[in-house]
C-alpha cells in the first residue's frame, strides 16, 4: 500500500492568513507546524520549551535583546526555552517550526496574534 | 549581536559519509540531524519512539511490511514507534531526521550500518 508523503507545497496551498501556524504532522508529543509569515510578530517567549524555525521559502528574521538572526531558505534555528524573540519577514516567508504540542504562539503574552492551537492543515 | 543561523548546505558540504547522521540542533531532549543515504538501509525500529524523515535534496522511498512511502524535496513522513522500517534511495539523497537524543540509527538492530551517535558537524 503505498503511502502518502507531507508535501509542504501543497499544505501552504491550502491557507492564506499570516501567522496562523497549521500543524501538519506530530511526533510523539510534538508537533511540526506550517505557517506563512510577514511583517512584525510580537515580543514573546516559551517559558517551557525551546523552539525551531526552519526556513521553507523567503527569509525572515528573529529580533532578541541582545541581537538578531537572519534566516533564509535552506536555514533553521532553535530558540531556547525562555528567551524573549520576535519573528519578522519583510516579503511574506513560509516557514515550518516543531515544538510541544500545545505551545502558543505567543508564549505568555496575550495579543490579537495569539493563534488558536492545534489547527490542523 | 547578530547569531549564526544553521544552514543545510553548508552542513552538507562538511561529510560525504553515507548512513552517517550528523547532528545539527537540539530542541529540548530532540535532536535534528542531517544524512547523506545512497541504497539499501537494513530493516530496523525504533521501540520506544516516533522518527521523523524530511527530504533535503534528491528522493527516497520508505518501505513498510505493508507498503512503502516515496518521498522528495519539500516532504516528509513521520515513522510511527515500533513500526519496522527500510530507507531506500536510488541516487544519493539528502535528509534531515528527527529523534530523541540517543536514537541509535538501526534501532534494536545490530549492523555494519550501525552509526556513532552524536556526532556533531
Amino acid at each position: 500500500m503505498e503511502k502518502k508523503a507531507i508535501n509542504f507545497k501543497e499544505k501552504f496551498s491550502k491557507f492564506s492568513e499570516h501567522w496562523s501556524p497549521r500543524v501538519v504532522a506530530e511526533m510523539n508529543d510534538y508537533q511540526f507546524k506550517l505557517a506563512k509569515i510577514k511583517n512584525e510578530f510580537v515580543w514573546h517567549n516559551h517559558q517551557d520549551t525551546d523552539e525551531v524555525f526552519i526556513v521553507i521559502e523567503g527569509a525572515m528574521d528573529i529580533e532578541f535583546r541582545d541581537g538578531k538572526v537572519h534566516l533564509e531558505a535552506g536555514e533553521m534555528f532553535v530558540i531556547p526555552k525562555g528567551v524573549e524573540h520576535k519573528p519578522f519577514a519583510e516579503h511574506e516567508c513560509k516557514i515550518m517550526f516543531v515544538e510541544p504540542r500545545g505551545t502558543k504562539n505567543t508564549g505568555d503574552v496575550e495579543s490579537e496574534l495569539t493563534a488558536e492551537d492545534d489547527v490542523w492543515v
